[in-house]
């Protein structure tokens, strides 16, 4: 059983939204286990509808239409496709009565062309809408199953949880069960991550191995089919620990975990308290860990040290060592982390200094950055040398002194 | 001249990502006056990537690909491209130089399926790739235009508006003139605006009103088509003199403007430096500063100051205050822009305080910001009320403390 998701709306097409409710029905797909070949986006026009009618019935056995369901006249969804597989449209009673009292209650007079939005496909399956107007529908249809949905992801989503979740149950086989697992890394860049598993990868099967980059981060999905997900869990095992034997040291979290969320949670089982100096990321270290409500529990606050004059009267670097090492140094990231550290009464001070660009700083290279840790256990810098633009250097400096910091907290 | 977008990566197809990239570029295509037909998603899979191009190739002139460029097995979209086209792919010595340098001044030994990254296709106008390693390109093959990009949004965007538009803007008719003028507002909803504006985008002709809400702001894009620039400008003065009578209040930029980028340049005219208080955003503000290269000339710091401990130590907010009226009050917020302002020895002094959520505090409702400002023309304090989960609260109160001090800094 293969599917495809086929989104219809012009103002898809014009970008001035994304096609997130692909995502959304994407995610629900694979969760059961119907693995999905192709997401299109067709413009509100029913010449074009037909056409790629034509190319995905050829090629898919669930078709999955989300938009045009509602009363414009650019609205032809179910027209198109009602004419496509030779049916009628007739009028669901339940759906109208709805329509109905929805302007009824409002006060507001009915205009006609909301009938159509309680117009069905001959023969469907009516999934009703609880948060707006426009029916979704089932249909099947010489092998093929059509599924309609409405465009707003207020109405679609759940629609698909309570009605097409339990249809698409019925129609796919059995042993389809499907279990993922995500390992989150740091540190480690995505080609290399490869190399080292590119045994695993090459002969991967049950489970199927992903990895996927984000900017300062890969994470490797793992795949399972199963008849149960006790027997998904067990046939991942053996993969996991493989993968955590060669490249452990960069696995920071799992599934829903981020770097901050997995800082802040290793920050409270220890009762420690974090406060940053940061100049060359400029706060976008300490507002990462403020999105983690409950954040104010560990996180005591920072000092964005924008000049040498900062660092020095606020945070307390000495002069010297500003003047001699400069403010791009492993003894200026040092002195942050252990001023704000003192400043801010905190059990840990972590520092970010370095040169984010575009141009170079006290003669030094763009990308270099100095990570400064002042833990009750002892004092850790690490140098880095980070490419990319101004902004990227920014995001993985911040993220790895998260992945740093959590190293540290992990330790005995 | 009709383009379609194909993106490639069985990420999204498993709703691991959504397409933005696709909404980025038919933005950009809808500005250049291109007309885009279709969206497609496919997998890594060469297979169904051909019977896509055989598809696409056939209905369109313009092909617009993303994804797949990178240096793993999965990465295929120039292979089969390349195949389907019926040419070789070469090496690009700019780019293969740029992926030696990368690791070497990384100093981490280059991994040999990063050549991959600088092969192009051969004939290829080469697109250089300024935040990562892959190569982008267009080739023009029996009157169509296949155009590739990397999938790393960060990648793609730069490229894009760099190498493309231009690239696009040669290829489209002459009589297509397109131009377009942003106009950015802060401190007004999409609804509101749109109510103002109603009689004049229900009788829009030339130049067209589009206008679209992000996070915080919403921005009116002017579309003309017009012989050239100048008629074009001229088609669009009634128009923004009209727009202007009416919502000027909030009108803060054009076109690339931001929020950040105004602020500093403002500061930078008046010869006046920032430094700032953050409590519930927890350096956002100052982070989105720090993006612009140059803020040191103008922002000092920030103390981020999450606990009450910190307003009162490090800041200088009375207890007093503290105890009597809150950290989320009015009085608060004016002791922090003064003690930052006098602490940093900067010109102005912002600070931001409220609660985020999603817990109330101190008995103040989610969503009550206070934003001060102490400027050597006088005080300011603003209370917001906004709407909205923890994370939009923040880029909100972030914004909207831009938007205000950008209004000050407007004063006579």
């Amino acid at each position: 059983m293969k599917a495809e998701i086929i989104a219809i709306g012009t103002e898809l097409l014009l970008g001035q939204i994304a096609n997130t409710n692909a995502q959304f029905i994407s995610e629900q797909l694979a969760a059961l286990g119907i693995p999905v070949y192709f997401h299109t986006v067709v413009g509100d026009n029913p010449t074009r509808l037909r056409a790629q009618l034509e190319i995905s019935t050829k090629r898919s056995d669930i078709l999955i239409f989300t938009g045009g369901l509602g009363p414009t006249k650019d609205d032809l969804t179910k027209d198109t496709i009602a004419s496509f597989i030779h049916r009628s449209l007739v009028v669901d009673e339940e759906g109208l009565e709805q329509v109905v009292s929805f302007f009824r209650k409002r006060n507001v007079p009915m205009t006609d062309n909301n009938i159509k939005q309680a117009m069905v496909i001959e023969g469907a399956t009516v999934f009703p809408n609880k948060t707006g107007l426009a029916l979704g529908m089932a249909v099947h249809n010489e092998g093929k199953h059509y599924l309609l949905f409405p465009g707003p992801p207020n109405e679609l989503k759940p629609m698909f949880i309570h009605y097409a979740v339990p249809y698409l149950r019925q129609i796919v086989p059995e042993a389809n069960v499907v279990y993922s697992k995500v390992m989150r890394f740091c540190g480690i860049g995505e080609s290399a991550l490869e190399k080292e598993l590119e045994d695993l990868i090459d002969a991967q099967e049950n489970p199927t191995i992903a990895p996927l980059a984000k900017q300062g981060e890969v994470t490797i999905r793992l795949t399972s089919f199963a008849k149960n997900k006790e027997e998904a869990e067990q046939s991942m095992q053996d993969t996991i620990k493989e993968i955590t034997s060669r490249v452990g040291e960069y696995l920071y979290g799992w599934d829903d975990d981020t770097l901050e969320s997995v800082a802040c949670s290793l920050l409270k089982k220890r009762k420690w308290t974090l406060a940053a100096a940061e100049s060359c990321t400029g706060g976008l270290f300490s507002h990462s860990i403020c999105t983690i409500s409950g954040a104010s529990e560990v996180f005591k606050g920072s000092v964005v040290c924008y000049t040498n004059e900062i660092k020095e009267e606020i945070v307390g670097v000495p002069k010297s060592v500003l003047l001699k090492e400069g403010a791009v140094s492993s003894s200026t990231a040092c002195f942050l982390a252990q001023g704000v550290k003192e400043r801010f009464h905190s059990d840990v001070g972590l520092s970010i200094t370095g040169v984010a660009g575009p141009a170079t700083q006290e003669g030094k290279p763009v990308g270099l950055v100095y990570i400064g840790m002042h833990l009750p256990s002892g004092e850790v810098v690490k140098e880095l040398r980070l490419a990319g633009d101004r902004n990227s250097i920014q995001v993985r400096a911040s993220k790895l002194a998260l992945f740093y910091l959590i190293k540290e907290l992990q330790k005995g």
